[in-house]
């Protein structure tokens, strides 16, 4: 397949340049380049989809149905009792949901952290998106729960193996909720199997001051003496972290997943973004679940980040920066091919209809991405080849229908509670 | 006109209404009234239209063309040269361009404060929307410009008191460029006029010290010392106030413009907003020109004003106290019946599909109108009685002829200063 004329958005510049795609992958970048199966993409700016690095894609079904809340209560007078009760279909159909908003946001990968995830597979497979799956697991101490979710763990992640788009990674939930055992005999899967671990870190001060009261050890020093921070570990959140926090993880190689929506909405507080790209560390962008956000559109969750840390100076996480992390750095942080356009790359990318009010006047298309896009202007999206949204219309699965039916899980499942 | 079988958000709740309209004015709301002329709203959830209540309309042109830089060399380098050059034909597309994107996303009015305002009262009449119009003056002391400027001001005022849709204010810049004796004329003519007057304040950091550094006052104590401040004086921005400054602007019963994305973006701060409700002070909501956001999506904005105070609590600023704001806050503020959906007020209104998945579960409406309603879900725009949107499309003006003219002159005034 051969993308013509389109306006490329490719290491760091927009020029305009053929695709030619193979397999699902981009084998080259040119100009003048000729095929058989051609898509006239003159009109459109192309670039990498997005890559939502941490998100709990059921909970879509939760938008709304706690908000404004301390997170205590809602943890545990909203999110873990309808939690408790959510089902396989409760899970098929959120997961459906929340992917009708990614594609028609422009997100074409995302990081998944829940349970059912059967479920989330199957929806990740009918829809065309791409993912990584993760089983989120929690013992609590209990050694037998720890064994049974290693199995379920196992088990989904020998399932993945078989899928072309989508790979697995080990979810220990946090190290408040996992025992040291446990965590251990985790990391050891991982690593015995080459796969990522996907952990939330650091996200509010409570679990850092709980962490220091038991073990005079902040959650980052607690898990590296237990060598389990290495190059395959992402941390979700990392808000309160100290600067030996950030030496450490910049030295292991960790990447952290910036989620700014959700932790201002929970009122978590701001990570030290700056401090994060200085130290280095590879950072990616999540929007977490849609119950503390309450989106899953990583343009304005780009556009926040952008925005919020300029707060420590006007020129800090300029728009070509904040792109970079919402695309290329969720790629790194997945291990995946994704988030650049480039030979060898899985061909997922957006196509933005360059006449858009959003994209114009067009004095700098990079700061027009960041800081003006609206997602009307995404016309189509490719995922791995193939056009998984044509006009903003998806192609494989019928939006209204997924809606209807998400609507009366989401509904089913909040009256259990109320 | 009848407006039947909508969700209709008035008095704080969403409720089955019919609506009826009477030469642009809400005459009353009901069930199973009957009329001739019939629209049929059922699927809809209607709301007022959002009140940008401080914009520099004709800055749309210079989106993006001078992004994350400190804010001195963004307005020396860049802005006011650019600013420099700006004709009646720019002011003109540029306003349009501008009214473009606020239709589409739900604005139908906006208070703005700019140059060439016979040019910005042209678009604002062709487009249909409403607006309040403020010539932005400076003197910086020179006697024979605040005396042109008076009678520009005057002359724009006179030619407003004629136009259905546009009021006037005096527009003094902010009190570091204008002179003590020209912001007491400006203030006046307001009151021998009983106009309001729209000022820039206490913005930045630097303003403030520099006011109290000459002054040995803060800005806001220094107007109060001119008895500048009343009930028909609304300040833009308010980011560094003190105690004594929050408790006077409240006295005095001034309203301020809070305008979080911009003051996040040009590394202003933010302004402490669950205080100034606490004074009490009335508060509205705008998003700044395009320069400095770089978007005039008030749905983006009233999102991030209801996440970013929650940095001081996850209960503050509440999704219906941020929806609130964006809307009959504006109202207030400029003094119109805008805001809200009541008899007597102004059929100022947006139309949202309630089926879209942004709008989904239903868990609560108010929530999703602030933390996830994307504005390709608003389908109609509703201005004074007249539909100035219908299902996305303009209706009175051509929205590609506008962004191509637009881009024409926001380059060519790109050019003059590269």
């Amino acid at each position: 397949m051969l993308i013509q004329g389109g306006l490329v958005y490719t290491n760091g510049a927009f020029v305009k340049r053929d695709i030619e795609i193979e397999g699902g992958v981009i084998r080259s970048l040119g100009t003048g380049l000729e095929g058989n199966d051609v898509f006239d993409a003159r009109g459109f700016v192309i670039v990498p989809g997005f890559v939502n690095a941490h998100t709990h894609l059921s909970m879509s079904l939760l938008r709304g149905a706690g908000d404004d809340m301390p997170l205590h209560s809602w943890l545990n007078d909203r999110i873990w009792p309808l939690e408790a009760s959510l089902s396989y279909d409760d899970c098929y159909w959120g997961s459906l949901f929340g992917i009708v908003e990614m594609l028609k946001t422009g997100t074409t990968c995302f990081n998944d952290m829940y349970f059912h995830m059967d479920a989330t597979t199957r929806a990740v497979r009918e829809t065309g998106i791409r993912a990584a799956i993760t089983h989120a697991v929690i013992d609590l101490g209990d050694e037998k729960k720890a064994q049974t979710e290693l199995q379920e763990s196992s088990r989904i992640h020998r399932m993945c193996r078989d899928e072309k788009r989508i790979s697995y990674m080990m979810g220990p939930h946090a190290p408040y909720t996992c025992s040291e055992a446990f965590l251990l005999q985790i990391k050891e899967y991982a690593r015995a199997h080459g796969i990522k671990t996907h952990i939330h870190l650091s996200e509010t001060r409570k679990e850092v001051e709980d962490m220091e009261q038991e073990r005079s050890v902040t959650p980052v020093g607690y898990l590296d003496s237990l060598s389990f921070l290495d190059e395959d570990t992402i941390c979700a959140h990392g808000v309160h972290l100290t600067p030996e926090d950030i030496k450490l993880i910049s030295s292991r190689g960790c990447s952290i997943v910036h989620c700014p929506q959700s932790n201002l909405k929970l009122s978590s507080g701001i990570a030290p973004l700056p401090q994060l790209l200085d130290a280095p560390i590879d950072i990616a962008l999540g929007t977490d679940g849609a119950a503390s956000n309450n989106s899953l559109n990583m343009i304005q969750e780009t556009k926040c980040m952008a925005l919020i840390h300029k707060l420590q100076g006007a020129t800090e996480v300029p728009a070509s920066t904040a792109f970079s992390i919402a695309t290329r750095g969720g790629g790194k942080a997945l291990g995946l091919p994704v988030g650049e356009l480039t030979p060898g790359y899985n061909a997922d990318m957006v196509f933005i209809d360059a006449s858009h009010f959003s994209m114009r006047p067009s004095h700098s298309l990079i700061s027009n991405l960041v800081y003006s896009l609206q997602e009307e202007a995404i016309r189509h999206v490719m995922v791995d080849g193939t056009f998984v949204l044509r006009d903003r219309e998806l192609t494989m699965v019928d939006e209204t229908s997924i809606i209807e039916k998400a609507c009366e899980h989401a509904n089913a499942l909040v009256e259990l509670i109320e």
